[in-house]
């Protein structure tokens, strides 16, 4: 098995922004010259998320009214910040997960014609690092 | 490392339905011949999910309720199909998550007695893809 | 590649109650002699989870006040038991995820500073096991 690491560092000028971050997770393929295995892509905070659906702006609009309903600003959580994100902020990255998978097989991405690798900032305008890890043959 | 792949094709008589595929995953691992490792369970769409959970048809039920309370359908969506399906189906997609790992030790699935691999179709009626991928020694 | 796995137990005094399990997970990666890979932490019950987030105890509180709202005890759940534990767990498990993958680089866990594995048990009292398994070079 061979494996090939990347960090990268995103900063959105806005405190919520959605990047379509396929392009780098098959750049790494690339770099990583495998053919077959899996890539995993985490960020290293707790107020971000990444996810694998459909980059429609529409959609985007509907993920963000939907967070903002599910675990929304409240005056009364007990989460003292640390200088970190609000309790809020946390919830959502939890019901998103801050990771997930892409299986690749002859050295192609297995993602389907509507599937992008989405990294969902929550409290932006900070540099937030994504660890993307390409194991395989 | 050995790595085997298959990809598998559901199409459901109902728009939505869980099927237990842990079979499936089992077979994957036997024609695979390895013994140790990670099994990845990754459907190539936005409008289904796969989890790992108990296939107990009353919780199917009221998971199948809470969905829809959480993530119903309503009118004002903002996303536009694309031939896709609305925007609650993303969003119950996400909440499931649309992968899962299964690790197996001594060629045999790492899987509790009350813990079963479900696809859960949240749009049927036409073909949809599961790709599993076998990794280890 | 090479794999180590261990198979921890926790039985909490609590019905409820999150462990902060790093250390276990930190542990497993140095008896694995691993430098580079990724570990799956994933429970083998569907009535606990595994996550990555922070472990302050204000925000603990917080989730779990949410998790009571967004899946509530309710009379009116079809489950079953099985011995089992009520849908309102269930569903709760599924919100958070069961498992989760821990990346590691230089023989490092590749964690923010405000991100620790966390188990989450939802219906305890009772011994849950955890699988760890550590894959690499």
């Amino acid at each position: 098995m061979k494996i090939y690491t990347e960090t990268l560092t995103f900063q959105t000028p806005n405190k919520r922004e959605v990047l379509n971050i396929t392009p780098q997770v098959k750049a790494a393929l690339e770099k990583s010259a495998l053919h077959d295995g899996i890539i995993l892509v985490t960020v290293l905070h707790s107020n971000a998320a990444v996810i694998v659906n459909d980059d429609e702006p529409g959609l985007l609009e509907d993920l963000q009214t939907w967070l903002d309903q599910l675990a929304p600003e409240r005056p009364d959580y007990h989460h003292r910040g640390r200088f970190e994100s609000n309790a809020a902020v946390h919830l959502q990255s939890l019901m998103l997960h801050h990771q997930a998978l892409v299986p690749f097989t002859e050295a192609r991405l297995d993602l389907g014609p509507w599937q992008f690798v989405l990294f969902v900032e929550l409290d932006g305008q900070r540099p937030k690092r994504v660890v993307i890890k390409v194991m395989g043959e």
